[in-house]
């Protein structure tokens, strides 16, 4: 893949009707909190949430693809209405396959936010891939787009919105959401 | 709203009685916290909190509205002696109203902190909008005032500071006073 | 107080026998992590534990005074080897005058460290206060010297460096020590 | 030792069978978050233990040393495969010799990776000492390089793509890996 210009970026977001994303470092900040029992914990950001929450509402589709078996990530997949998950994920390509296949989408109709090189399997099979700011640099060199913010720290919000603009949408307008969850 | 010198603003504050804040990236610093158990974390500031206790002891009454319905934010409030309470809100702006009308407060009375685009309902019925510096777009478009902290970093603290002075108090006097909890 | 010049600084650093600390802000980063269950955290630096243990073996005491009554405050004194702790106080400036008794110190062998208006008070008690880089505005302007560092990043052992080396001491040469406690 | 050029450095690299590395503050942040209970957490990053693996993938041994006795060490170097660990350790040179002994490896294929003034002991024993950016002055005194890269912060990976590349892998071809384990 190559670096694309604004225009072509926006003119390929138009078509996108599903996000899948990595988990650790786009979901979350990349950090594994682990305890000195057996508890651990990850860092997500309020901000990437609600933006999910609204791309919902304008009928994107979220995926998640996750090398980890953690039951966080059902946790977080869960507050969030996330109904596509795939843990433990030796081989992103075939999961990113059996996905596209389930919701009788084209290449191009998938947006990819991965970090890591074991994210890059997946290039073949989607339309655009963009990485956050500190996302590796095998992902910086291959990525359509490299993110302003860091992954867990405003990312995911931050192509939210651009893919609302690009679809025609306000995402600055007011919404109304009451929080779906207790935690 | 427009963005306001600081003239305005300051004789604007001067007015207000009553402070209402968003839960999530205005007293904490946005992150959510989550556990493979059912247990979740979120991150306060300790100087936004001496910040709250200086306010109410100068007769400044402080409020929360959150989209939320975690048990942390009972835990917070109850901390720092914060009694009014709206969770699980859906929409915002009736929350306000209703809190204005009980504590029979003019909406000049009242500066709301938020930071996301379900806070904006709210705009109507309030004397002043300040967001944070990490804000999103949608209050940094409408906000009169943009902190120049974080939120749960000390923007709660900034704007305490701010308020004092306005009304011709001194916010780095002596404070004596004991932290009221044991966390 | 004012400023002080390095040299004066030096020179005044010689005397020092004893640290006082404030808790939060100054050995944590000033953040409290609350869960929905009961629990609390706070976040200590490895590097400003290893700087206290250094002082220690070089015959420099250190005492806590806090606010604060949280049974981590304990905690992290005891990994730390600290046995003078004043816990969930109001005056910090009697118990700076108890301790000082305690110890037959003189006001000119005590450094105090703190970041927020509570601590202002102990000012005319102790022969240095320094605040860190994160310090509230109150401590800024009443400091001796404005650390580099931010509270519960490294300031502590920016502060022991400085205090070893102004004492003659080489903080930068070999030590061996083991992490005495298990967490 | 002396800080040495980069092609000094590659050519000492390509020798390199062992990294030998520091627990607190390069396989973490240096954080120690400690609770109200006896709970305790360290914060790890995941793109740190994806080159981990990809070193174990490519013939790169990993073995810990760390001053501290927790059990999240143990958790973590399990996550990682790391099977060589020294807990509790006061005189680091003396288990450092101990592990080059059981390898049957020669000093100049050991790489250190320490940020306090208690891994400097290691310093006679060891090719190559590097520390993180935002290692203690003692170590960037000594170290032959000082990363770009804070600990527990990209610091390890930024290690690892370097000795694969003086080693002349590509540290940015796709990598398959399931996370091995469920935190």
């Amino acid at each position: 893949m190559l670096k694309l210009n604004s225009i072509v970026i926006n003119s390929k977001l138009k078509k996108i009707k599903l996000i899948v994303m990595d988990f650790d470092g786009i979901l979350t900040d990349g950090g594994i909190y682990l305890g000195n029992d057996n508890s651990s914990f990850r860092r997500f950001d309020v901000k990437d949430g609600m933006g999910i929450k609204i791309l919902q509402k304008n009928s994107i589709n979220i995926a998640l693809i996750s090398g980890s078996n953690s039951d966080v990530i059902d946790k977080r997949a869960n507050h969030l209405g996330i109904k596509i998950i795939r843990k433990g994920v030796i081989n992103k390509a075939k999961s990113l396959i059996e996905i596209q296949e389930f919701l009788k989408l084209r290449k191009n109709e998938i947006l990819f936010l991965g970090d890591d090189v074991n994210d890059i399997t997946i290039l073949p099979y989607v339309g655009l891939f963009f990485t956050p700011s500190n996302g590796h640099k095998s992902c910086k060199i291959k990525a359509n787009y490299i993110g302003k913010c860091k992954g867990g720290r405003g990312f995911v919000r931050e192509i939210g919105d651009k893919l609302l603009l690009a679809k025609g949408y306000n995402p600055y307008k007011s919404f109304e959401s009451r929080n779906e969850f207790s935690d």
